[in-house]
């Protein structure tokens, strides 16, 4: 809808996993959301533009082709994969489909704009996570180094906490081969924790509305920490909450997108952005939310399910979006506050079973 | 057998995937390979060995479970994965089913080993292209690194030239999550290019025979040259010949498995082993077998279908399995001189037409 809205001649592809995991993990967003057809009607109603659709999945090559050859877009702004670290965790079989689906839906998309038309700008979403937490500054996708009195620009070494993450740098290193090897031109935003859950657009009509999950697998930090202080639920910081992470505004997050789709990368171009705007701990993250808050609040810290550090350096460049013009919502009290005010009107939709982490990150064992 | 004939109680698991490649490139090994059933028997013929088989894919998780239960080895060594760079590259079906062939199969194994027994040591089958041609030192899978004052010991950037490398990468990374966070134990056989082949056990039965293979899909560099200078055929050096290579003789290969067996990786320990013993260029190969050759030699430059630096720095760290005991047997006149003797005994087997490179980097328009 912000392509839409800036002008774009826009189409979306769906297959409606994302619903289908709702369905599987018995939980929905807090806020309903329409059906495609519903929204696209809507948004044709409020702004007089048509984003066309098209109803299939990224592992069905022959559609991948048909659809890039139908719409001959100058971008595909590539969203569609499975995007939650304890989802992809669950057990061996959540692992295999996160990659299966991630890495080979993917591939079919390179290949499609490899043969039809390489001059197509991929916007790949990847995530902050790839980097995992090194002890050194996190540079955007590429590193300088100097080693034995010899000098290479190399891909920045990544060591992921999770079998998504993983797969997002599967994708990465499959992407940085095909700009490499083909030629194509890719931008891959490696994006932070998202929070909000408006934008202008979503704004403007109720069946607009996206996505807030507050679930423990697929919901968000700060999302969720906004909807356990409107519900009265305990904070849930895992482990110490020490563990820091690059956050960004949903409003950043369609805007970079916007950048990106109109500042290509060159041809044989694999771009990287870190595409947030500031690190917080969990453990402040949780203290923001519970000092905004007008009611009491408690914190709780559970045994962290995840297999992660504790405490870590964490620094990292994110100059590229802002470069081409961003300018950062940077997390706020009016931010904050009217995210109170959605999930009040929402609250009696929540299932406060779903609020604590059901997925550990060590198998059980299958002797 | 190298393994059986050291002692070990060994099974083998096999879905016959390489006889089926043959099969689909109208091609065979250039010394006939037999059936597995034929091959066993020959061997406990010969050793007095039993060599147990399972029949099965590790697509199959409940086959991969059910054979680790099975046999409950100390160690699973790992080469079950499509391994011709050329065949990734021969198009978007291949390039997909070579990734969801080697990530998913290596995946399901891992979480096996998790789940039934994470002191099962998983020896796993690399490749020096993982790597890729960075212009500084190849050290084995990690690299201490300085950058901006602060130092960290990451995993080592890797910029492979294919698909098929690529999966490898992606394995790599799988790998070391499950060592990290599950505290398995694997050791990653980064393997140059093999030469050779013959083994003390392979030639103890002409039907314990291993592959020779001499097409431009799955013939390896040094094994095509000798082939076709037996031949008559003009040896074909992509490109200028200036791509440098790790190389290993089939016999070290065989023997770096057994001492990464014998020698497990600690719990939690990603351990990578650079598997090569010299470097050496494309042209200088070339020249090698020409000038062993008792006959008249032409080489031929092809345009590369390859996309790589025709020039480049190669320097690569391998003192891992050295260190282990290897005593490396490096090229010499013997090993070329044997293996024009196996080639003569079965140049009749040879389809000249497949010596060609039929299959390019760069992807077909198909717009």
């Amino acid at each position: 809808m912000h392509l839409s809205d800036s002008g774009h001649d826009t189409a979306v592809l769906d297959n409606f996993a994302r619903r289908s995991y709702d369905e599987e993990l018995g939980v929905c967003s807090l806020a309903p959301i329409e059906d495609l057809d519903v929204r696209t009607q809507a948004w044709q109603e409020v702004s007089g533009k048509l984003i066309e659709s098209y109803v299939g999945d990224l592992l069905d090559a022959d559609f991948v082709y048909e659809t890039i050859r139908a719409f001959r877009p100058d971008a595909v702004v590539h969203f569609a994969e499975q995007r939650a670290a304890p989802y992809s965790m669950i057990d061996r079989a959540h692992a295999v489909y996160t990659q299966h689906n991630n890495v080979i839906g993917n591939l079919n998309l390179l290949y499609a704009i490899a043969e039809i038309d390489p001059e197509i700008h991929l916007v790949k979403l990847g995530t902050m996570g790839e980097y995992g937490t090194p002890n050194i500054d996190i540079e955007e996708g590429w590193l300088d180094i100097e080693h034995k009195g010899r000098t290479d620009r190399v891909l920045y070494p990544k060591r992921p906490g999770s079998i998504y993450h993983l797969s997002k740098v599967h994708d990465s290193h499959n992407i940085e081969f095909a700009c490499r090897v083909w030629s194509l031109r890719a931008t891959d935003l490696n994006q932070g924790v998202v929070y909000g859950q408006q934008t202008p657009q979503t704004a403007m009509d109720p069946r607009l509305a996206t996505r807030f999950d507050y679930d423990g697998v697929f919901g968000t930090v700060l999302n969720r920490f906004v909807i356990q202080a409107v519900l009265g639920q305990p904070l849930t910081v895992y482990g110490t909450g020490g563990q820091t992470r690059g956050l960004i505004d949903i409003r950043d997050t369609v805007e970079c997108i916007r950048l990106a789709v109109e500042n290509p990368a060159d041809a044989g171009e694999f771009r990287v952005f870190n595409q947030m705007t500031e690190s917080m701990s969990v453990r402040e993250i949780a203290k923001v939310v519970a000092d905004e808050f007008p009611g009491p609040v408690q914190i709780e810290n559970l045994e962290n399910p995840r297999v992660e550090l504790p405490e870590h350096y964490y620094n990292v460049m994110h100059t590229g979006l802002e470069e081409l013009g961003l300018k950062p919502h940077l997390l706020s009290d009016t931010l904050i506050e009217s995210m109170f005010g959605i999930v009040e009107a929402n609250k009696h939709r929540v299932d406060v079973n779903k609020l604590y982490p059901g997925v550990r990150w060590t198998p059980t064992s299958n002797a």
